[in-house]
């Protein structure tokens, strides 16, 4: 990492050779990433999609079992259904794709039972194993899109109304939906948000106290940024921490959310 | 992606605007990536790993909170209590560096009552969100890791006695373990394990059944290659899918070991 940028031949047969020593571009070019809301209307050719997907396949995955699958949206009625599940968030409707990666166990069981084994995967270890799957498996197809030139945003709000994504994706027993990507060409070049000092989630050999010291050492830029104090004002908080507790993720909230989530996990038959 | 392969400069302040076009470098070396288990003795620099993980800070995550922490393990004496909680593989004790990703709710949390909010993350929600961001922060890692050159293996095994990784990192009230890294310089160079085709994981517009029809077209090629006839023949299974579900996750054990992850979330506060 120390040594200083070189111009070298980025050819595929010289391509082994250079990543074992410097990669300082492709750092670099991580280095710059930030979520895309808006997209050009240049298509997302199908093509594309297939081999970033098939090449994310290579991600690690449990016991090579590939525990997940993804739905991609492309036509406009079923985004409109989607949006709504997804609080209306523009991208919705405004990416050309959009992509809900699932927690699957559902082939997998099939298979087995097709093959004479017995599966016993209705249950809550399952569904962390094909989560984690479906998770990596997604983060991966992200940085192989954002290398591409893509961008994307990721909505969280899967989690939060899972049970309208299950019936509109007509998703299966032992499927659940746990994250959502829109995808297109960019259309904006946002500045990258900000992010905490590394002392902040770096802990060695163990976990180290979080104390008023480390709390200030670690979040006093963050909250000393402009953007982040206009933030505060359009919000009329005191503090930035008050806008994600008391405004955007509030205890009532995460609470009735919980309940759903843990409904939806035992309808698609992952808990008792 | 169908361009042919060009010799272009692959100079940072050139870098954008060639990752806007064609990127198939990255993506090739992408598609040889596997799993590496044994490590040569060069040193992981800790210079080198604190850019990785500040790098990787630049993922996607939930309202710009950063749900996540990594415990960097590297004396002998932690890996030595750690591997039993990982079945003993011998990466743990192998590897240079290994690294424990949690989800992490505990820094936030402290974060709000020194900031007079009202933090209310006691709850399932709040797990599935902190995990997610934790396995993005994760996988990302990875990608970069791998990019310069590091090889990697990640241990399932994080979920299962998850309590005996809470009690050795010292993790505190809403941080749960989430996924293990092993992490050094390749002294191996395995060929990619196989990958199902892309029609078993991807569903347009909504998913589509699982027949037995589909199955042999999806798991047909897998089941024919050499490696896993003869890893068949040792297990003495009838088909590979038994392998699985009746030697190597079977109902009982998921059960069991559910019960454990299940207690091990109402233990750091994330079950009621």
């Amino acid at each position: 990492m120390k040594s200083e940028p070189t111009v070298f031949l980025f050819f595929p047969f010289l391509l082994r050779l250079k990543l074992e020593s410097t990669n300082l571009p492709i750092l670099i070019h991580y280095t710059m990433r930030t979520s895309i809301r808006q997209y050009s209307s240049r298509p997302v050719e199908d093509d594309l999609l297939n081999e970033l997907l098939a090449q994310a396949e290579q991600t690690q995955t449990m016991g090579n079992l590939q525990l997940y699958s993804v739905v991609v949206t492309r036509s406009d009625e079923m985004k409109q259904k989607l949006a709504p599940a997804h609080f209306n968030q523009p991208m919705v409707t405004g990416a050309p794709v959009v992509l809900t990666f699932c927690a699957d166990y559902h082939r997998t069981t099939a298979w087995a039972q097709h093959r004479k084994g017995h599966p016993g995967y209705d249950n809550f270890l399952s569904y962390q194993n094909a989560a984690t799957d479906a998770l990596l498996f997604c983060q991966r197809f992200c940085d192989l899109a954002e290398a591409a030139g893509l961008g994307l945003c990721f909505l969280g709000t899967t989690v939060y109304q899972p049970a309208a994504i299950i019936r509109l994706l007509q998703l299966p027993q032992l499927v659940m939906p746990v994250a959502t990507i829109t995808l297109g060409w960019p259309a904006e070049h946002p500045n990258p948000s900000d992010r905490l000092p590394l002392s902040a989630i770096r802990h060695d050999e163990t976990y180290q106290p979080v104390t008023a010291e480390t709390i200030d050492r670690d979040y006093a830029a963050k909250e000393a940024l402009p953007e982040n104090l206009e933030f505060v004002r359009i919000n009329q908080t005191e503090t930035l921490a008050q806008i994600f507790t008391d405004i955007r993720y509030t205890a009532k909230d995460c609470q009735t959310l919980s309940t759903g989530l843990l409904e939806a996990l035992r309808m698609q038959g992952f808990l008792d």
